[in-house]
């Protein structure tokens, strides 16, 4: 990937780690969907990078937010969306959490106990509720038969409990909301999945009997992580969905399609840079050590932590833990064109705090700036920035015009 | 574990997630160690369990500490340890953490680096720091031959260096430090360390000239996590290293014995506790869903993780991340007696949010509450807790006397 060499090695003056994400390069990539996804609305999954200037960014081109907690939401709201701009789905929501939501966002309900816990606070109220349900469809990702999830309702079951809910006068189904994938890199695959939930919603539809506002799919469009990995071919996918969109405009004619993405918004528009703080040979193997790798961006350290578990050439992956082998690149800013075979760790007392063992890099020495790539997403969010009592990796958001930002 | 049950079912109703850390086992255990180690200090691995009142805790049973950042030299001067009673060991210090450090805490050199560092601020200052070496000594914690190690200098390059280091006119080597081993279980391996650690101090202090203020020997005393494993043997072990400072009395008549301990002494004084906020049947299996386990406590979902990707029976581990097998206890406080067989998940937008699949549980129910074991040590210190922007679990010190104290 690219990034701003330039801006990377001023901010290193300044901080000893700090994520830099870039808001052209995000900016490039909602254009890349919106314009090849005619007729769809993007959702952000704001938990993929909630950093304030990334969120505002996003908002500002458009995109709408897929909230997984109340605080989300309320992002969301702060930064002026209305109700329907903001889709909080997320299993085992609290009353606490479904009161506060009521009003400000879609709520998705993600269980039948959940259907009946809105209908509930929403009748204290003396409201109606528009939500979504979150299903189980019987059909996989990759097309097999469906499959117990913690996720949503299993399809059989809304359909069975549908005439239930539709007698309730405190919550009105609006849409539906299924996502069983995420970074998935077939594009036929993803096109093939679309098919299948147009054909599920016009029977969710029908079993309804009125108009779905909404259908939210989800999605898991992913992105090129390893050298190796082929990227979405994008503009194929929209087309696929451009088609199947027209198919079904004359059974659902004014149905939102709602596309969930947060890598592929994020995810490579950010890098981690941090410094080399020592170095040293030990049984004749060299050392790199760098600030605050585990607790600043733990993603390169649980991969070394996996792979060495693993027999498997190509590890399933974990999300958002673990995406598999050569997910991030390391680029050391250095002059040096002499190369040396180094094992880069990190600079906590713990064995696991490792993020490269033997490899060939340029030479490096104490000062020097390393740079991981592919941390824009499922980066600083998941990262257990607290341990070891380090400062935390600063957070800075470049935008396309003006000053960055830091969080 | 034992826990009090009424102190979390009270706690339970005001917090929808929290540690609950009691004062009095940490004071048990840190009886259990000092009653039977005459004449070792013991040091507390801050990183552990860094909350403040654990660490006023601890600090007022006598124990030093063992700091892994500048913040946790910053952290035990604020509870008014002396210079000799902080030692701050970690790879990679920056220069401005040496800055900081200086004359506040005992600074363990990592590097040589990192010796030529603390002699050039020192220097700076017009004064003399008082400093260990960490050494990665030529043998192993199983007794075999020592291995390569981002931790520490080289036995052999260490002694190499001594006359050099003996040279510096602002630096006076004060004592060692070694550690190659966390969360070991078999006593007489411990054992057998601490005989080679003495029998390394003397050959380093015979190589100094003068006598050594310390050897801090690390040493990772295990803890029984899982039901099957049996704990170290406290009383042998106490007795070895009795017998192995008397023999050695003559040749190190004033040097402090150390003994860093972290999960020892916090990590079976804390459980975390949740609650069940859904609970569904899809295609016939039953999902309980609890509030903020991944964030929260990281721990029992990365076992999980770990364990779908090991073919072993007792994969190793990879601490702090990964310990072993059934390393967590999950007792659901519900006075039902019947049993039901669940997968337990926790309540994010993410696949890897599980932490036990097809388990025998009693019947649970929507607000019940949901103990996990084995949360003082890295638990809340090693979790991801601004992840989807839940709200982090309260971290509740309960004191022998007195009442709770949040953060």
């Amino acid at each position: 990937m690219s990034f701003d060499r330039d801006a990377v090695l001023l901010l290193a003056e300044k901080y000893e780690s700090f994520y830099l994400y870039d808001g052209r390069t995000i900016a490039e990539n909602i254009a890349v969907l919106q314009g090849n996804f005619e007729g769809v609305r993007f959702l952000y999954s704001v938990k993929a990078n909630p950093h304030p200037a990334v969120l505002r960014c996003i908002i500002d081109e458009g995109v709408g937010v897929d909230a997984a907690s109340l605080r989300e939401v309320t992002m969301g709201k702060e930064n002026g969306l209305a109700a329907g701009d903001i889709y909080y789905s997320a299993p085992g929501k609290s009353p606490r959490d479904i009161n506060a939501a009521l009003g400000c966002s879609t709520i998705i309900a993600d269980s039948p106990a959940e259907v009946e816990r809105i209908q509930a606070i929403a009748e204290g109220h003396g409201i109606t509720a528009d939500i979504g349900i979150r299903l189980n469809p019987d059909f996989s990702f990759d097309g097999e038969g469906g499959s117990a999830s913690k996720f949503g309702i299993d399809e059989e079951e809304a359909f069975r409990l549908l005439p239930q809910w539709k007698g309730y006068k405190n919550v009105r189904i609006r849409g539906i909301h299924v996502h069983s994938r995420s970074q998935e890199l077939r594009g036929e695959l993803i096109a093939a999945y679309y098919g299948r939930m147009f054909e599920l919603a016009v029977r969710f539809q029908n079993a309804l009997g009125h108009e779905l506002r909404f259908v939210n799919m989800g999605s898991g469009i992913g992105i090129p992580y390893a050298e190796q990995d082929a990227p979405v071919d994008i503009k194929a996918l929209g087309a696929s969905m451009s088609a199947l969109i027209r198919q079904y405009r004359p059974q659902l004619p004014r149905t939102e399609i709602l596309v969930e993405s947060g890598r592929f918004i994020v995810g490579k528009a950010g890098v981690y840079a941090t410094h080399v703080m020592d170095k040293k040979v030990s049984h004749g193997r060299t050392f790199v050590l760098l600030a605050n790798t585990l607790g600043g961006f733990v993603r390169p350290s649980v991969a070394q932590m996996v792979e060495s578990y693993t027999r498997e050439e190509k590890p399933a992956g974990c999300e958002p833990l673990y995406t598999g082998r050569n997910a991030f690149g390391f680029v050391p800013l250095t002059e040096d064109r002499d190369t040396e075979t180094v094992t880069v760790t990190g600079s906590l007392c713990t064995g696991a705090d490792v993020i490269a063992q033997d490899i060939l890099l340029p030479r490096l020495e104490c000062g020097d700036v390393f740079v991981i790539t592919n941390a824009g997403s499922y980066a600083a969010s998941v990262s257990p920035m607290q341990f070891a009592s380090l400062e935390p990796p600063a957070q800075i958001f470049l935008p396309e015009f003006g000053e960055p930002s830091a969080l």
